[in-house]
């Protein structure tokens, strides 16, 4: 799937944290199965359980990375009855492995959608016996490495219908005139709220570089200015950006826009030039 | 110690954190030595001079990777009197690099026990000078690369008696008639509680899935069930399941066993049928 | 830069965390433009925007790290006006890339200085679209991996003058007699406090291993040992040592100097013996 001569490559992000062994497991797990594949973090800091961030974030990077085995695991109902999935992707061959409950969903999407998806619950590549809290090291994570040894799809599980896969449902900005209908994605550690609108679709209702604009959440109206950076705005202020996903998003310069708009996911902020 | 042409292994588990650089510079210890070795990351978030927290970590974790080097490092005694030491264990000739203060002995015992020790306090590949309070990076790294990249256990240290090895007492769960009578052994990031007893001891006392069941702590007693995931329970009620490890475990689905219970290491817990 | 055959090396030490995908997707572009480069992270959790913290921790790994390309990000001003750049310093040829606030300047001198400078914001070498908060992704890894790949500095941006790179300032401590005045640099996660002292000078005023010392914070004195590591005092008390960056440090054994003193970065403390 690579150059000829270059180690297989696989991806992985989780929700596992840093606190215990369970990544370094995996990893392990992936050496003994396949110990020429290279292994790149995406990150195990994802909220735990929070399969919606996971999604965003895998969404995020994988155009970033090249072309190889995706493993993701978010998975608040492992041991449970989702199902566990592989799925090759249309662009680059590209696949992707994890619990089937939307975790891969944007990313598989953004790819151009499955082409072909296995179920992996009984793969003959996972570990005996099975646990029946930590499928990532039993199940997810053998599967990878058999995959990025070069395994056929076909071989690790069993032919699904790539019409049945679990799908993840966002809610959906809108421009209303002037006005930009908006919700809150998410916000990561610093209080920086991901709505779901583009810049596109913010400067079609005029929230172009340097335009001042009002912030609305519910009965609550807060002035806010269109910018690049924080420091385009003064400490303090509300600043309107897009962000390093290409999203359009809040940030308090030096403070938490999640805390002084007091918004959370899902709910609606209204956007407008002042 | 792998196949031809593989790479040599160091696995690594510490309780440095990801706050600073220390994790960064053992690995950059190791690069210099043994340019050729992999690095795989156990993990560095056991909680600080955790020694059992590290070695049942460390236990838990190799039995899943490659054969190697195995490198850890919990040491509260930094630059005092306890030794560091590389012992030989039985099975498949890995070798384990760390202080002598129990951190390894768990894992030690698992591969079969300690056939050969040398003493590395000493040791001609330690860095110089040597600083009093980062033997990760002056002693146990640069000894670790010296063994990956092939080097003999007697050629980085003095050879010591393997029954002098410092051990770690743990405490043990019994069982009496139908109840088990169980120790907290530590918690996670998330309150679930591992005691030191297993599925199978419970399953002597009648405790098999599906059992409704007393968790009985002091004077207080709190309903349970026996089963495999958080989803077996509701929200707020205690589970009684095997964890990832193989051990007994209490959790809240949703909350915290170790809060819930008050329970610290080492107190008793008895479980029984209700 | 390193023996034939070998990897290329990259070193990563950033603030960015571990939270999201922001490290992953850095080494995901480095995959992508030198998949043969070899990256260690030197640790991401530097306190967020605090460019000396990031700035000693990266002067205080180069020295253990083989030669390489040494990426660092620390970047409040990311999409403003400072500078993105990578040097050649003296010592081996070493490469740093990151902006030029001050980040890679204590480095730069330790390693004999900058020996030649290039501007990269606007490097051929950059990823199109640029985002305004995430370089990161978008110069720094670029960038270090085509330096890895072997790639002129002259090809990837725009000759400087070395003489204007920006510096970063730290306070001197001095001694005075039988006093040493020293500052504090910064405290880590236990609240140990790194001074701008070096143990020598202490030992110049008469504070050697074992001698009874006070430590004075404006009008408060408190008692401390001179010692190695903290099981030379008793629980509580307060401890003058040689951190493991060789600087003159305070720790209090089993609790927090930092919050025993009530000290932050730059605050006077005067040291001397009793």
């Amino acid at each position: 799937m690579r150059g000829d001569g270059e180690a297989p490559l696989i991806t992985f992000l989780s929700d596992y944290g840093h606190a215990d062994e369970f990544v370094g497991v995996c990893h392990a797990v992936i050496a003994r199965r396949c110990p020429r594949a290279r292994v790149i973090d995406l990150g195990h800091g994802i909220a735990r359980h929070d399969i919606r961030a996971g999604a965003l974030a895998l969404r995020a990077a994988l155009p970033y990375t090249p072309p190889g085995v995706h493993l993701a695991v978010v998975d608040p109902g492992v041991g449970g009855q989702r199902r566990a999935i592989a799925i090759r992707v249309e662009h680059d061959q590209r696949i992707l492995v994890g619990p089937d409950n939307g975790l891969l969903a944007l990313a598989a999407q953004a790819l151009g959608g499955a082409r072909e998806a296995v179920d992996i619950g009984n793969s003959p590549e996972r570990l005996q016996p099975l646990s029946a809290t930590f499928h990532g090291r039993d199940i997810f994570a053998p599967v990878a490495a058999a995959l990025a040894d070069g395994a056929a799809l076909e071989a690790v599980g069993e032919a699904i219908a790539t019409d049945g896969l679990t799908t993840l449902e966002l809610p959906q900005a809108r421009r209303e005139g002037e006005r930009i209908v908006a919700h809150a994605l998410g916000s990561d550690l610093y209080g920086n709220l991901t709505l779901d609108a583009t810049a596109e679709l913010a400067a079609q209702a005029g929230l172009a570089a340097g335009v001042e604009a009002a912030v609305e959440v519910g009965e609550r109206e807060l002035p806010a200015r269109v910018g690049a950076t924080f420091g385009d705005v003064e400490p303090g202020r509300l600043l309107i950006y897009e962000d390093a996903r290409g999203a359009l998003a809040l940030a308090v310069n030096g403070g938490s826009a999640a805390a002084a708009l007091g918004l959370r996911g899902d709910d609606e902020v209204v956007l407008r030039r002042r």
